[in-house]
């Protein structure tokens, strides 16, 4: 089992390749090319070459994404009507992928212009993402900070503004002469965007522009100290529903008193591994152990590989004792791991001793297990010899 | 009852136009038109143009802060002398809105001049906002730190110039031949701002300057390290503060024992709902429970709606046992709410047994009571088909 | 007492530039203005017009840092040998503000340029700021993660200028046809600094400048995320010392047990207030009570105002039952206090019962006390009038 | 002993650069002088001048790095065949500094362009860097969060530049004319790299511009916060299992209940000493304490220094009464210091008793231990005067 590490990471690949290539792979492929397309359509030079190629390509594409929308809208129509806000929002990006081009095409809009339109395919990339919903949550929670500090920017923007265009009117009437001007300034100033189209020159409008300048990093300071703390928060509680779901399908887990459970949902990071996959190899260091939440896993020890289901953990010796992996350990279904990291297993281990003891005892048995399956396999091959 | 949520939601909006029409929402129409007029008076296009018409405007608006700022400076007189430091900064505000146009149109200032000074109107954004306030705490909490960045801040901005003075004032004697220019160039660099009107040419300046913009980025870096360190702190203590007052409305909570109140204080958020809004959806996945602290909800189960007022919580159902809601909610009038989230109950359930077992008991009371109407609804409109 | 709170004020206010104007404030002043001069004489039609008084003032102001450097390291010879360290650090900071001027112009440099040397006077800046040492700390205790983010910028820098030296060396020859100009751009765009000097116009060298700007972004956030984490352990870390000092000083902090020690310790908060300056106003919100760590404090009930020394506390009825401040309070002589904030006192009394009964026997004797005092002063004016 | 500090200072440093100059300095040394050379090549002034000295010069550091990777191979290769990916990795630095120049050379290409390969040279820099490693792991751990701020960010990037196409066109055909260059200008401000070589003029355009430099902050906050999440758990982690395996080294701290060993290993900071280095100072004064987990370190009190081995602490007393450290303490063989603060200190003996007992009783016996040497020493001084 496992010897042949390299096939079984070919066989892996290949299949990992065409899992996705019926879905997401096409799908970004799709939209790249697409993209690319439509930019390269804007070119005088690359239009008139290749227009018609161009144009054949888009409306390609355009066909994809019409027949994806419709896939997609139908499943989700027949899997029910759970958060039909999402759902209006898929269904209004897949109209918005699929009918302007035509529409503008159709008023008259000369080509070019109208795959402009196409620019929205871009948004098929949020279809998928359900980290932009995690995104808005923290905008939305701490929208109350955010607002103060956007009037904090307001207020320096349009005091800094006026008085700057008081300050270089007579110098540079073309640039600072009028309020929009010296808005447009302060905006690209207090951003530290800083094109450097409109440069205050007397002395006392770079006294204020460095002031301004200062207020920008100031401002830009507390817009990242909120984002940072409601992000913190937002992937806290996040991460528990999460991982609070995952660990009912561990019994071993669920038999543990509460404040182990809460203290444990908090540490555990879940990851998803596709099938045929190594997770564990033997000879490396190991600090963490794993339990299977769904799927399942070999451990490839002695002539007769163990599977393990969910519910199961493996990968706890090398925290208990020695810290080398003494096994190979691959998934054979694609699965649902939580990891438990060696500083957090410690610091469970040592407020829980119920769970330390069944951990323990676990790991006894299995390494007297192993003992045996070796000593086996060594007097089988003994007398194979 | 809720069946018809559309119109629900329509008379809500109309309520929620209504009420912000008449105070907040008025007020920022009037700043926003008048800012962009005061703008746009600036633009000799426009002001041959329509300059009459603009300063009528902008005259409707000046009457409208005069009205506005008497309102409210009687009204906070009425209500008594608590925080004179921040009533007089209202004033004061109110006044700098006013007073300066009509003086300096007085004082023969040309009319576009004279205008300028509307771009105080900004800083009425700051009079309703507690957030500045915040912030401001956050900058006299942690002076001492910005203090020290800041000195490092201008150590390396006078030195660098000091010294790309030297090495640049022969190359670029405009640029660099003075110090005050290359002290622009140090602010401009040090903050990454860039403008790129004056850029080191030589070598050993465009070493000194390499050295300048990681400077830079090493002290915004510790800006930004303090900013967030305080906020994080200080809006902390500043939840604490206003939880802590609307625990006392809700009698469940005050039983409970001191540290379980600590506890919940600094994991409830807060949330202000107006009237006839939907605050939990059937079918929906329910990932946190509700206390209200003011106002009224109705649950929307079987016939006869249920009415909880203060003090009652709702919404435990999803995070015991299954995580769908099972009836609508909606307030029945302006509402402060109380939200516990998923990861905190069970944090807390696991900590404070009491806590567990009187959610867990009104929990089950109220699952028999859902049954028995809706049992009872299935018999009505079984007799009544 | 205390009715004539403006008096007090302006009282204040003068003691406090009385003892600034001596020493620190002096300092300042002399420092902005010689820093000021240098930099005028920069300014050739400055110096044509003035720079003989110029000079003159130049001159006295070096007079100045010489009296008070030798002053100084007179005082911390006398003050003994502690911290060799920053005593060597502090005379050669004194040395560099006062010698190289004369050295040069004695060389035989001319006056503009000799005076240059006088921005060294900038760093007298860091010989009072202990934030620095903090600052320092900070970088030393981070040195190795950030060490490897400056290798991740040095590598993109490198290869990054290297690749577009090659792709825009045939369009742009001036600006990217050495490798130095190529690097010159990669730092200013790796900084995310943006001159605009030199800017790629071909189609990849655009690519590549894209994917160098996000790099940027990403080794920005990078630094970012180490001193901020660096910064948080340090300012706890110092915190805790400085507080741990002054928790001896208050009898009945240092009655408690350990746990509850070591708590406080973490949440208490110094602040250092000047004679005569009023801490708590009467019918204020209060949110947090103090502790006397050295000073004294007039707590201003009833005729006769009661002074509060070192070890006592007040402004705890605030936090017990109603939230108004009852009286004025304010210090008879520079005191350090530490505050303690509702949320922490909250927490604490939770806690730590014994704690809280302290804290509540004491608030119920000063209530009683204040009672009485109140009737007597009501009998007493009743009887005078 | 450790009277005359300058000579075991300089004994010191010496030993450290000859450590250090037989392999990393070296090394370093080589690099910076190979990367000077090859960026002097690409200078068409000194190539003419000096072009066959540097590349001489340039053979020379190739053969210094075929001769170091090939002896970092083989130790490598002998030491076994842990981490084969870092291997690999390392194997393939190697090969791309030393392999190309050669290759380009044989090729046919002209000298300085094939050196132009040399700034692979650069890659040797992470090597060395177990950061790096670190930071990738940030990088992995933190994925999903990153893809969607990406997702964000290419979707504003996508939009904005599409817009800004249509309304720029007109005014800026050759900026904004076709999308590749609208998309550029894109770039350039989301980063707020802000080049200016394309600004937006138009009204419409200035707004957009506007809305999409402060998208750029905000995507910028969201990068920084993501990163800083991860990368303090991260360090967190790691900390603690290199931490974790030093405390196995001293018994003391192995004796302690599992609890109490959890907390520390979480507060420990290691930090590796040079031999004869001065860890502690006599007459400083102290907020740390010391366990040696690897080394050896001489405290000198009396005319008899005692010396401590692996497992044994220092630096205790300081924290326990008198802040001021009664003895040098300096390394006698290169060692490894586990270092606790004074806060953790006050921390670990609140919560834990035992440990708070047993360094008690040791300082104890050791402050009786000190008394008497120095008695016995001034006796001697005593008689032999």
């Amino acid at each position: 089992m496992m010897a042949n590490g390299r096939l079984t990471d070919l066989a892996h690949y290949t299949q990992r390749l065409r899992r996705w290539g019926a879905g997401a792979l096409a799908g970004y492929v799709v939209l790249a090319v697409g993209l690319v397309a439509m930019t390269a359509l804007t070119e005088p030079d690359l239009q008139r070459a290749a227009g018609g190629w161009i144009e054949i390509l888009l409306w390609c594409c355009l066909g994809y994404f019409l027949i994806d929308g419709a896939l997609r809208a139908r499943a989700k129509l027949q899997a029910g009507m759970a958060e039909p806000g999402l759902l209006l929002l898929s269904i209004a990006i897949d109209l918005a992928a699929v009918l302007p081009v035509p529409i503008a095409l159709a008023c008259g809009v000369a080509a070019p212009n109208a795959w402009l339109f196409a620019s929205a395919w871009i948004l098929k990339l949020a279809q998928d993402s359900s980290g932009l919903a995690q995104i808005g949550r923290v905008f939305v929670n701490e929208r109350k900070a955010l607002a103060s500090v956007l009037v904090l920017f307001l207020i320096v923007l349009f005091l800094s503004s006026a008085v700057m265009h008081v300050f270089e009117r007579k110098t540079q009437p073309q640039a600072f002469g009028t309020l929009p001007g010296a808005l447009w300034w302060s905006v690209v100033t207090l951003t530290t965007t800083g094109y450097g189209d409109e440069v205050p020159r007397t002395a006392l409008g770079r006294l204020l522009g460095a002031a301004v300048m200062i207020s920008g990093i100031a401002t830009f300071g507390l817009w990242i100290s909120i984002l940072s703390t409601g992000f913190t928060a937002e992937s806290r509680r996040r991460n528990f529903v999460q991982t609070w779901d995952l660990i009912s399908k561990v019994p071993f887990l669920q038999s543990l008193d509460p404040p182990a459970i809460t203290e444990l949902t908090h540490m555990l990071r879940r990851v998803e591994v596709p099938e045929h996959t190594v997770v564990i190899r033997e000879g490396r260091v190991g600090d963490c152990m794993y339990f299977i939440a769904e799927g399942e896993v070999e451990v490839g020890v002695g002539p007769a590989p163990v599977r393990l289901g969910p519910g199961a953990f493996f990968g706890e010796l090398a925290l208990l004792g020695d810290s080398t992996r003494t096994a190979n350990v691959a998934t054979t279904k694609p699965s649902t791991l939580l990891i438990l990291d060696l500083a957090d297993f410690r610091t469970v281990m040592a407020h829980h001793s119920a769970l330390a003891r069944a951990i323990d005892a676990e790991a006894k048995r299995r390494a007297i297990d192993n003992q045996r399956r070796r000593e086996l396999q060594r007097q089988t091959s003994g007398s194979a010899s």
